[in-house]
């Protein structure tokens, strides 16, 4: 049997937060032994935790060791000195220099390279709750952005609300406010649009333009039990070129076929390479850079990219694993569009978390 | 000379941001050697990474090796061998599987396990605004919360506000709310009240009581750039005992003799001890779990408690180093006190960065 063994902050370490089901700031060590998941606190906090956290136990450091030996090294000695006949097992970023320190000290352990626990990949229906409610306040936001939109004028290319010029910066403000409103935070938003849409990843600056796709991807953690939610519409205000309905279209037809593809027992690759195929056959390319060339999606949960991928690493998709569906075309002499929902894999199909309108011309 | 290299994501690491001025959320490499700053991004974030980064060069992993290579591993040699006769450093938290790997390819570095990039603990004139510009925002919010205790009503021991009970939660959340229209995020703020407030980590709940100590702990980060505030004030609604106005006095009177001891050149520990014996002499005295226990100060920048500790730790302070000075008293049978400002060192005296009135009783 193992002793599985984190040392890190909630905050910062999504398999502690699993375990903790509180935030906290501070690094501190905990471990899994025998289906009981222990946290070892320090005086400060462990009142908070005992209260608040999902540990069966919380001890104290000198409830191990003498106030002289506190080092993690010295607490992780102990630990395994209490579960004799166990194997010590790490996480692939457990810090270097406690991997040091395990090794000065003659400590066998073994790293996992993989997903340290498996386990979060299958979301319970509690954390689905979590994931569901993150994506409604996303549709709430894309709610926003299109009713802004639908209000703005075009004076030039440019687009004015409220007597004020439109801006990615703006928006995406917006849909902050929206999302804290509503106890989520939305960091890192992307609102491009125009030849930032081209990148997958740039989020955008400046007036945005009608007549030119705007991409928006929205992923807010609530703030309570650090969920993600993941979705991305693309919008236009104006008057399409026909260029731009046909990428468009095909995009959502790709997302669509990859969404019926998707139930327990499928292969995630074989998806993303038909969705290659989908796109080479309604006439769009890719290379490095250009056309689709970031892979069809990733799971969601207490990390906002997390096990498995629809890409290019194999996996067979299981029931109740998260993952976003988020095919994406880019040109720099058009521009971009992505589309992403939020499914769970279910046995013969996948259930949408997500819910919003894929009308886009406004 | 030697190649500091780190692989994380900005999000989660500080050292990291220090870098790239940017919040990313994927970890990526990321080196310095010969005073250049240098990452290797993915092709979906380097755009926007060349755009808004503080990195001198960003890097492909094709411009380094093929593309059947991009494993961390290969990338790390290939910089090794474009940058010979020098020693690869890491930092404490560096991930165990490149550990691992690095020495399983006979790789030579070394850990260091103190600070990584000991340059953070100095801070520039823009840091120092920073951090100055995230303690104006919790003062406003203290304004706030000093007014809704103005303003509320007694009945029986609770407080009423707009009709409504006022609760750690109910403050907590006006607090982040003050804090997010002004760009920065308040997590784990404590609103501790009575008996929750002899806990230091406690962050209350339920109904604030009147005739007790109040304690609000707020540590906004600034959205943008990433720096902390941190301040502590104690409220009292309604008319404190004796016993509680003594406990105040003591803490803001030691607090006030910590600061003024601190200037460059000064020994950190000797300012912490100051403050037991200062207590003691005052009739405080501490054990493990009441009293003054835990340290007198942190360092404040990009982490929330990052270098310098005032606090058992050995360290001489030095000029431009940004550091909270917090000493409490904590008992169960009356609650607990703690006055915390923000201030940076200087030649001969600390100036201070936060600014709020010590009126506790409302």
């Amino acid at each position: 049997m193992s002793i599985k063994l984190i040392y890190a902050s909630p905050d910062q370490d999504a398999n502690l937060l699993y375990w903790s089901g509180m935030f906290t700031c501070d690094p501190f060590l905990a471990f899994e032994v025998e289906g009981q998941c222990y946290a070892i606190s320090n005086v400060l906090e462990i009142d908070e935790m005992r209260r608040n956290s999902k540990f069966d136990e919380i001890l104290l450091p000198q409830d191990l060791v003498d106030q002289e030996n506190q080092r993690i090294i010295d607490l992780i000695q102990r630990i395994l000195e209490k579960f004799p006949r166990h194997d010590l097992v790490l996480p692939k970023n457990f810090p270097a220099y406690l991997v040091l320190e395990l090794q000065e000290q003659g400590i066998k352990f073994s790293v996992i390279r993989d997903e340290f626990l498996p386990e979060r990949s299958i979301k319970s229906p509690t954390e689905i709750t979590q994931i569901r409610e993150a994506c409604a306040i996303i549709s709430e936001a894309f709610g926003r952005v299109r009713s802004i939109l639908a209000e703005s004028e075009i004076r030039n290319e440019f687009l004015y609300y409220g007597g004020e010029m439109v801006t990615s910066e703006s928006v995406c403000a917006e849909i902050a406010r929206i999302c804290f409103e509503r106890d989520a935070i939305a960091m890192e938003t992307i609102v491009a649009c125009g030849k930032d849409a081209a990148f997958p990843h740039n989020r955008g600056k400046g007036p945005l333009k009608a007549n030119e796709f705007i991409v928006v991807d929205i992923f807010p953690r609530l703030i309570k039990t650090g969920y993600y939610g993941d979705m991305t519409r693309t919008f236009l205000k104006g008057r399409p070129l026909e260029a731009q309905v046909k990428m468009y279209n095909a995009v959502r037809t790709v997302q669509s076929l990859a969404i019926e593809q998707i139930h327990a027992g499928k292969n995630a690759t074989e998806i993303h390479e038909n969705n290659i195929k989908a796109f080479m056959k309604l006439g769009y390319p890719s290379t490095d850079s250009t056309g689709f060339f970031h892979s069809t999606g990733h799971g969601v949960g207490l990390e906002l990219h997390e096990n498995p991928s629809i890409g290019e690493r194999n996996h067979c998709l299981q029931n109740g694993e998260v993952v976003t569906v988020e095919p994406g075309l880019y040109y720099p002499e058009i521009g971009g569009v992505r589309i992403e929902d939020v499914v769970v894999v279910a046995e013969s199909s996948a259930e949408l978390l997500s819910n919003f309108s894929y009308e886009w011309v406004v």
